[in-house]
């Protein structure tokens, strides 16, 4: 890793280059790369922890003059309780996935003597932007250098004292290995930002990790393709045949788990048949949770006429605004879907309210019917769409992936939480003995194509 | 389909509404469609050519008046030989295509009862831009509707009466079958595509169709994604071990066979050591094809030297510029790549220039080496990368894909030629039973992940 202050463009320029040699590295090169990382980092604990510590007092003086953010505080802390150790762990862990790498997803026969691969292969560049978790620096250097991308890192400034410890372990560390250095640079002046995101030409992708305006002032300043999310905004439709249990847990799960989390619950729709049946319940095991319940006027109604011995301030007014707010608390708005002949065009209205106020993050059907589920799963536009379970799952360790880039809600390339897949792209080979494509074509003398598919793994 | 110059709001959220009814559709439903819309174009072949026939006179008085190409107006010409008979073999050759709908590429068992799918869907609302062609509307909507997307088109002014009569037949076919009708919308405006460009919320993809001109304005004013590429300059590199007859075979068929394509060649890198045995036989035999060589010093005195007899007038100084130009002409730029006394730097030269010069297309590597082969093939970072073989193969059909989209040098999502496969995206479904996220942690009373692989087809 090198630490600096050069321009945008000598910063993106040594990254691709350094880029296009980490492409021709094998596996077991990235994978010693990591090693020498976990244990130049172990070896060098105290001096990071003593960088970390200064940063956290800074903080601490902000804070208390109510210029810092407490949760941002701890979060900042690298000597809590295990958790140096757990980012030690994490990249032992993305040394352990298999190699994103090289895996061939198509090999055909085109004709004799001419095979044609689809081989995974790394993005490039990427530019990761972050704020205050020191760790984070680390696990993006293992995810670049284990995926065979080269990274360039910028992180928020409360945590200067600690990259810059970090990034000097980090870089004595590659310097003996066959990564390149200029794989992994760390840079620190606030004002490269604009003018990294405006590198189009080199850079491949950028991964903003951090709050939703970090993440909007991004996708609103480059033309570079972003990977994350701005929103989420995750609804669950109550339908009408719903079992009542499973509604229960999902609901207060989803809701009450992590209500600081994206994959939290933001809006309840209800179908009106509930009313009686299963809504009571939910709303008096949210709100003995805490949650307030925005509701619009049937299903105020309804909750008011069941409940009458709730506080009636867990119960309040939804405005229009609360059907596209993520609140990110104990608030839940909930709306109604009103009961018609046909159960299909009452699914299609909540599918039609979710695709235009969601944030395409992820949704949940609570239903017996697997036909409606289907319907469900199909029409709603998310990277995530659940039945009967709880939107809290949308995660890529809760998915299995290992580890996770980040979660998408872009409609291209990776969608939903990402693992390490998403940071690779693929290109195809072709491998040949002088074939000419002329030699091809219909009629007298003409070659045939062969087009025959063949083992991935020959 | 639906003819339309209501506002771009209007039309981009019709079309998004379509796009979810869309995604809901049996490949069945799908497929129907594509029958209805090749039988209503066979019914109404003479009323089609008829618009056509318009289009084409007054091409033809632009062209006698020089305000028109004539390559454009031969493109523009729907009653040539067999044209139309292809445009309509190309529905059904779609419609045979598998659904690249619905395909399960990962199915993971998350714990008892909770299963994960990743699932291929739709991408959305596709706009579509491109230039006189006329079949390209009817390629497009069949390609659109078999992915289950909806997509806007707008086309060439020179086409518009051909446009017209095929949207008002495509309409009414559609209108029969269960595909909605603004699932395919024809834009007139030329005005419109501006604001359709800045429509990032509600369409999901742009596809131009036509010259680098149009994709490069397109690709400068949009924050939607783009999928195509502007610029076709490909490379091949002759190294020193390569075989006489392989590279004659080769270089010729990628510069000659169709000059005027973005996978020909357009730069030759000549390695030193081969300027007396394999170079003026490559040279000679570009020129008796009429190739003009732009060289640089070296390579001109070799050649000069070896080949005193040939016209001069076809053996010229290279500017630096020829080295960034796609001549989409019978003209080819030399460069040497200097001998050292390590064969694998004189490779990483070389792949240095093609990352460097070459537009991510794609590039071929001439060499009886294996070893130097995978170098470049890691090395080089373009769509397609090629050994001993014309960098004409880089085409969806000689692919065998079955289709074509577009050929993409974006580094994120697809890359190369598309299929179908490009058109679309996942999404993960998770299938559960009142399972709740917060069960799942370490320690006592903790319920463990299980993460295990399913079968992809159950």
């Amino acid at each position: 890793m090198s630490l600096t202050d050069g321009s945008a463009v000598d910063v993106a320029f040594s990254a691709s280059t350094a880029s296009r040699r980490l492409a021709t590295l094998s596996i077991s090169a990235r994978n010693e790369a990591l090693t020498a990382l976990h244990d130049a980092l172990l070896r060098n604990k105290n001096y990071i922890l003593d960088a970390n510590a200064r940063d956290v007092k800074s903080a601490s003086c902000a804070a208390e003059s109510g210029n810092f953010n407490q949760s941002v505080l701890k979060r900042l802390d690298l000597s809590r309780p295990g958790k140096y150790d757990e980012m030690l762990q994490g990249i032992l862990g993305v040394r352990n996935l298999d190699d994103p790498v090289g895996k061939v997803t198509l090999r055909t026969l085109v004709d004799d003597g001419l095979i044609l691969e689809k081989v995974s292969c790394p993005i490039g560049v990427l530019l990761v932007i972050f704020e205050a978790r020191p760790e984070v620096i680390v696990n993006i250097a293992a995810l670049s250098i284990k995926s065979g991308n080269a990274a360039i890192l910028k992180g928020g400034k409360e945590s200067n004292e600690s990259f810059v410890a970090i990034s000097e372990v980090i870089s004595n560390a590659i310097a003996a290995t066959h990564v390149p250095r200029s794989s992994i640079q760390l840079v620190k002046s606030r004002d490269t930002i604009a003018s990294l995101l405006a590198q189009d030409a080199l850079v491949d992708l950028v991964i903003p990790r951090g709050s939703n305006d970090l993440v909007r002032y991004v996708k609103e300043n480059t033309k570079i393709p972003v990977l994350g999310h701005a929103d989420g905004l995750c609804s669950a439709y109550l339908h009408s045949d719903a079992d009542l249990n499973t509604a229960l847990k999902v609901i207060v799960d989803s809701k009450t788990d992590y209500p600081a989390a994206c994959n939290s619950l933001e809006t309840l729709l209800v179908h009106q048949d509930c009313f009686d049946s299963i809504l009571p319940a939910v709303a008096e095991a949210l709100m003995l949770k805490g949650v307030s319940l925005r509701c619009d006027p049937q299903s105020k109604a309804a909750l008011t006429n069941a409940l009458p011995a709730m506080k009636a301030n867990l119960i309040q007014d939804a405005i229009d605004s609360d059907y596209d707010t993520e609140f990110l608390d104990l608030t839940l708005a909930i709306k109604t879907i009103p009961s018609t002949s046909s159960p299909v065009s009452d699914v299609e209205v909540a599918i039609a309210h979710i695709n235009e106020h969601s944030s395409k993050h992820t949704d949940v059907i609570l239903t017996r019917s697997r036909e409606f589920a289907d319907l469900f799963m199909k029409g709603v536009d998310s990277a995530g769409v659940f039945w009967n379970a709880s939107t809290r799952f949308a995660d890529g360790m809760r998915y299995g992936f290992g580890t996770e880039v980040g979660i998408s809600t872009n409609k291209i390339h990776s969608r939903g939480p990402v693992g390490l897949e998403g940071l690779t792209i693929y290109k195809y080979l072709l491998r040949g003995d002088g074939h000419r494509a002329g030699d091809y074509f219909d009629g007298e003398g003409g070659k045939k194509w062969k087009h025959e598919d063949l083992a991935k793994h020959p």
